[in-house]
C-alpha cells in the first residue's frame, strides 16, 4: 500500500524541530548578547547626543525617515511571501506557518551578519530601524529560494537552508556594496538574483524524479488562489515601499517610490495582454496575474533610486511582466522536463529573470548617468562617489554594477550546489514524492469536511465505511 | 443546450485584450516620454534646490508628509475595492483582477491627465507623491462605477470605461477644483458622486433584461464574504488617511483624519442597528455590514479637513450609515425593478447618497465658517481665500460647494450616457446574461473538488446516484 | 427536536439590537456634543499656535510623528483580533462582525473616557492622534475579553461589557498612569493583563455547564484557519507599532519597536518548538502558530520602551512563546474542566500569562535602570522623574511597576464578577448551548450552494445521479 511506502521516509519532527529551533534561538539569545545593542538614535543617550549633533527636533530620527517604510516591507515577508504561496490546494499551512518560521529565525541570524560587516563599532553591533529593513530584505532571498522548494522540504531542511543563505547573502552583499561599491537599493542582484539562483540550484540539486505522484495536490482551488492574491496584492502594492526603503533621505526615496510605482503598473498589462494571448482559449491564467505582475518591482529593485525616469520605468516594467508571462507559459515545462529544475512557484519567472533585467538596467542608467541630468552634487550623493570613489566615472559604476550581477549569480550558484548537497543528507525529515504539497505531514490539520475529498483518492477508506 | 446558446455570444477574449493592453500601453510609454518627468523633491537636483529654498532639513520633502497616507490609499484602492467585490461565489477572479487591471491602467493615464491640468510647467508634467495619490483618487471613482457593472462587463469593456471615465473625472475635477474654487479634498462629489452616478448611468445603458438567468451565481457563500470583509475592513481603516491625503499639511491633515474617525466609528451602530431592524427574523445582513459600514467615510469626504468637529461627524456618520442601509433594503430593488438599474454592488447606497450627503454637508460646514471658529489665518488657509479668491465670503463658498455638486452630477449622467453606449457596441466581448457573474468565461478556473464534499453532507443526493 | 428546544432561547434581536445601537450612538452625539473638541494641532488655529510656540515647521505636528503607528494600531485591531478569531468553521461572521461593532462603539466611548480623565481643559476635551491610539488600545482589552466568550453572548451582550470595560479600564488606567505614575505605553498591565482576566472572570461567571453540544462547530476547517493566520500575521508585524505608539518622540518610540521586533522573532522559534514537542506525533498545531507566536509582543509590552535591549527581548519572547504553548496543551484543558472557565480563544495563554510576564519584566527592568545605562537626561525622561516624582529612584519604581500588575488583577476580577452578573440576566438574546458558535442565529448565512453549480457545468453529472 503506498501509504505504508510513505511512512518509510521518517518524517517524524518530534524532537528534531525542537531541539533545532531551541539550540539556534539559544545561541541567538548569547550572540545577542555579547554582540548586540541599540545604535544612537534608538538608545536613551540620545537626549544627549541630539544636544552634540545640534538636532534641534526629535523627527530628526531615522525612525520617521524609514518607519512606515519597515513596516511596508516586514507586511511584504511575512504576507506578501507568506500568503503568495497559499496557491496550493493543500499546502496553505506550510506555505504560511514555514514562511513564518524560516522569517522569524532568519532576521536575527540577519541582525548579526548584516551588523558585523556593515554596524560593527567596538566590538558591537549598533542596531536602528535601518538594520531591522535590511534584515527583512535578506530573509526576502530566503522566502525566494522558498518558493522553488515549496511543498517538497521539511521545516528542519528550511531552517537549515536559512541558515547558510542568510550567511551567504551577507558576504555577497558586503562584495557588492562595500567592494564594489555598488548600487542595489531594492536589491534585483543581492536579494533576487542571488535568492532566486540559489534557490534554483536547491532545487535541482534535491530533484525528485517521482514527484508526478503528487501532482494531484500541485494545483489549486478556487479560494486558494484568492488566497494568494491577498499576497500578490501586498507584495505589489508596497513595493514602491521596499525599493526605497534603505534610500538616502529625501529625493532618492521618493524617486524610488515614484519609479516603482510606474514600473509596477505597466507590467500589469502586459502580464495581462500576455496571460490572454498565450493561451489558446485566450482566457487569463491566475498563476500570471499572482506572479509576473510583480516582475516590474523586482526589474526596477537596483535603478528605481536613479534617474530611470517614469517613462524608463514604464519600459522596464512592461517588459519584465512580457518575459516573466513568457517564462511560465514556456520555460518552467522546460526547466522542469530538461533541466530537472522542479520550481514549484516559478521563481525563475518572477525573481530569476526579472532580477538579471533588473541589474543589467542597473548598469545600464548608472553608466548612462550626468552631471547634468543628476545636478552636480546629486550625481556626488546619488552614486557615493566621494573619498576613496571620488575619481569613479558613470561608465566605470555601470562596469561594476555589471561585476555585481556576476558576482551575485556565482556566490548562488555555488552557495546553492553547497547547501542543496547538505539538504540532501538523509536525516532531515522531508517527505517521500507522493507526500509533497501535503500539510497533513507536518500539521495537524483539521478534520474538514474536505477531508472526505481524500477517500476518493483512497478508494479503500471509500470503500470500507 | 443553454451552453451552446452561450457560446453564441463571442467572449474570446486571446486577441482583442492583448491588443487594446499593449497598444495602449504603448501609448501611455511615448506620452510619459514625452510629458512626465520628476518634481523638484524627487529630482537629483533637489539638494540644490533644498539651499536655494534654504531647507535644512530633508524631513521638509512632501514624501514625508504624505507617503504612509499615500500607502493607505493604495490598499483601499486594490485590497479594499478589489477585495470588497469578493463577495460573489464565483467571480473572486474577476473582482479582484479585473480590478488591479483597470486600476493599474488607469493609474497611468490618470497621473497624464491629472498632470495635463495641475501639474504642467514648461511643456513637462512634473510629478511627486501627491500625484501618485491623486492618481490613485481618480481611479477610485472608476473603481467605484465597476462595482455597478460588476459580473456583466468583459475586461475590454473595463478598460474602455476606464480610458473614458479617467478623463471626464479629470475634466470635472478641474472644474471643481480650479474653476469653482471649491474643496473636495476626500472627494465625496468628484471621486463618489461622480464615480457612482457615472457607473449607474453605465449600468442602466448596459440593462440586461434576462440577468435572472444567472440569479444563482449573484449570491455569495460562506467564504466568499469573508473575503469580502477582507475589503470592508481595510476601506474602513483606511479612510481617514483617504480624507487627510492630500489635505494641507498640518492640522488639515491632522483633523481629516479624527472626523474621518469619528464619523465612520458612529456609521458602524447605525448600520448595525437598521440592517436587523430591516428584517422580520432580526438577523444581521452582511450584505449591510459589508458596504454601509463605509458610508460614514464618503459622507465626510468634503468636510473632514473643515472644522466639521467631532460631534458633527458622529451625526453625519450615523445618518449616512442609516441612508446607506435603507437603500440596500429598499431602493435597490426599486432601481431594478422600475428604472432598470441593475446594480451588482449596491454603489447607489455606499457612493452615490453618501457622495450627495458630503457634498452638501461640505456645503453647509464651508457656509457656517467664521473667522471665530477657524482663528484669523486658519479661515483664509482652509479655504484658500487669497489672490482672486481673496473676497469670497463662507456663504460663497457654500453656494459654490453646492453648484460642485451639480457639476458633478451632469458630468456623470453625460459622460455615463455616452460611454454607456459606446460600451453597448457588439465588439467588446461581454458575456451572455446566463454566463454573467461566472469568471469561467475569462479566467482559467481550477477544478475544486469541493463540490463531492457536499454530497456527503446530502445523503439523498450522494446515494442517489 | 433539538431545534425547537434551542428555539425556546429568545434570540430575537431585531427591536434590542437596534434599540441599544441608536440610543447609545445618540448619547455619544449628544456627549461629543457637549465636551470633545479638536486638541490644538487639529485645530485651524494651529496656524497662530505654531507661531506662539516658535514652530517653523509643519513637521512638528504630532500627527507626523504618530499616525502611521496608529494606522498599524487601527489594523490590528479591526483587521487582527477580527481575522484572528474567524479560525471556528461556522463563526466567521461573528467574530469579524461583532468585533468591529464593539470596537466602533467602544472607540467612542474610550475617547471620552479616556479624554475625562487625560485630556480634560476647561470643560472639554480636546482630542488629536494620540487619543484615537490610546482608544483604540482601550478597545484592544475589549477585543481580548471577546476572546474568551467567543461564539457564546449576543451581540447585545458584547456592547455592554464593552461599555463597563471601557469605563472600568478607564479608571485602571488612570490609577496606573497618574497615581502610581507607572510607565505601560505598550499595555502589558492596563491592556493584556487587565482584559484577559477580566475576560476570564466573565466567562466563568457565564459558565455553560452543557457546551459539549456545540463541540463539533468549536473547531476549525482547512480554511477557516488559514483565514485567522491574516489575523495572526498582522498583529504579529503590527505588534513594533502597537508598543512604540504612544512612547515619548525619538528614541523611546525607535527602542520599542527593535525591542518588540526581536522578541517577536524569538517567540515564534519557541512556540513552533513546543507545538511540536508537545504533541505525540510531533507535528505543528495551528492553534499555537495563531496564538502563542503573538506572546512575545504582550510580553514586552512594559518593558519595550525602557532599555530592554535586544538580547533581553530575546530571552523574555522566548520565554512567552514557550509559556503560552504550555499553556494552550495543558492550562486551558484544565481551567475548562477544573475551574469552569471556558475560554474559546485562549486568551489566558496568549494575553493573561504573557500580561503578566509582561509586568513582571517591566518591573524588574525599571528597577534595574542606572543613570549609566540610560545617561542622566534619558534617565529622566524614560520615567520622567519629574516634578512629584523627582526623588523616585529605580527600585521605587519598580516596586510601583509591582504594584501596578496587583491594581490591574483586582480591577480584573472584580469588575469581570460584576459585569458577568449584568450579562447573565436573561434579556440579552444569548443563544441556548447547542447554538452556540454558530452563525445563523444572529446573522442572514448564504445557502452554500458550491455543489450545484457544478452541477450545472457538469452536464454528465447532475444528470446522471
Amino acid at each position: 500500500r503506498p501509504r505504508h511506502q510513505a511512512m518509510a521516509k521518517n518524517t517524524f519532527m518530534r524532537w528534531r524541530l525542537p531541539l533545532v529551533c531551541l539550540l539556534w534561538e539559544l545561541a541567538m539569545i548569547v550572540l545577542f548578547g555579547v554582540f548586540v545593542r541599540f545604535g544612537a538614535e534608538a538608545d536613551a543617550h540620545w537626549e544627549e547626543e541630539k544636544r552634540e549633533m545640534n538636532l534641534t527636533n526629535d523627527m530628526e530620527n531615522d525612525f520617521y525617515f524609514r518607519y512606515p517604510s519597515f513596516q511596508d516591507v516586514h507586511v511584504m515577508i511575512f504576507v506578501g511571501f507568506g500568503f503568495l504561496m497559499t496557491f496550493l490546494k493543500r499546502y496553505g499551512f506550510g506555505a504560511v506557518g514555514f514562511n513564518f518560521l524560516l522569517a522569524a529565525f532568519g532576521i536575527q541570524w540577519a541582525l548579526l551578519m548584516q551588523g558585523w560587516f556593515h554596524s560593527f563599532k567596538d566590538g558591537k553591533i549598533l542596531i536602528g530601524v535601518e538594520n531591522l529593513i535590511n534584515a527583512d530584505f535578506c530573509v526576502g532571498s530566503v522566502c525566494i529560494a522558498f518558493g522553488a522548494i515549496l511543498g517538497k522540504t521539511s521545516p528542519i531542511q528550511l531552517l537549515v537552508m536559512t541558515l547558510f543563505q542568510v550567511t551567504l547573502f551577507s558576504v555577497n552583499e558586503y562584495i557588492l556594496l562595500n567592494l564594489l561599491h555598488v548600487k542595489d537599493a531594492g536589491g534585483s542582484m543581492t536579494i533576487h538574483t542571488f535568492g532566486a539562483y540559489f534557490g534554483l540550484t536547491v532545487t535541482r540539486i534535491l530533484y525528485r524524479p517521482n514527484l508526478e505522484q503528487s501532482k494531484d495536490k500541485q494545483g489549486s482551488v478556487y479560494h486558494s488562489d484568492l488566497f494568494a492574491m491577498i499576497g500578490t496584492l501586498y507584495l505589489w502594492m508596497y513595493w514602491p515601499s521596499f525599493n526605497s526603503a534603505v534610500s538616502d533621505h529625501g529625493d532618492a526615496q521618493h524617486r524610488s517610490a515614484i519609479n516603482t510605482y510606474c514600473s509596477l503598473a505597466a507590467c500589469v498589462l502586459t502580464t495581462m495582454a500576455f496571460s490572454s494571448m498565450l493561451q489558446k482559449k485566450g482566457k487569463l491564467d491566475m498563476v500570471h496575474i499572482q506572479n509576473a505582475t510583480l516582475a516590474g518591482g523586482v526589474a526596477v529593485g537596483t535603478s528605481a533610486e536613479m534617474m530611470l525616469t517614469p517613462y524608463g520605468s514604464l519600459i522596464v516594467g512592461s517588459i519584465s511582466g512580457i518575459v516573466s508571462t513568457v517564462g511560465y507559459v514556456y520555460f518552467t515545462p522546460f526547466l522542469e522536463s530538461r533541466l530537472h529544475i522542479q520550481d514549484t512557484c516559478g521563481i525563475h519567472n518572477l525573481h530569476a529573470m526579472p532580477g538579471l533585467i533588473g541589474g543589467i538596467v542597473g548598469a545600464i542608467t548608472a553608466a548612462a548617468a550626468t552631471e547634468d541630468v543628476y545636478g552636480k552634487e546629486g550625481f556626488i550623493k546619488a552614486f557615493d562617489f566621494t573619498g576613496a570613489y571620488q575619481t569613479r566615472t558613470p561608465s566605470m559604476q555601470g562596469g561594476f554594477q555589471a561585476a555585481g550581477i556576476v558576482v551575485s549569480l556565482l556566490m548562488a550558484f555555488a552557495g546553492g550546489a553547497i547547501v542543496g548537497a547538505i539538504l540532501k543528507l538523509p536525516v532531515w525529515g522531508d517527505a517521500a514524492a507522493e507526500n509533497c504539497f501535503e500539510d497533513g505531514i507536518y500539521w495537524e490539520v483539521p478534520q474538514d469536511e474536505e477531508s472526505d475529498v481524500y477517500h476518493m483518492h483512497n478508494p479503500e477508506k471509500a470503500a470500507s465505511p
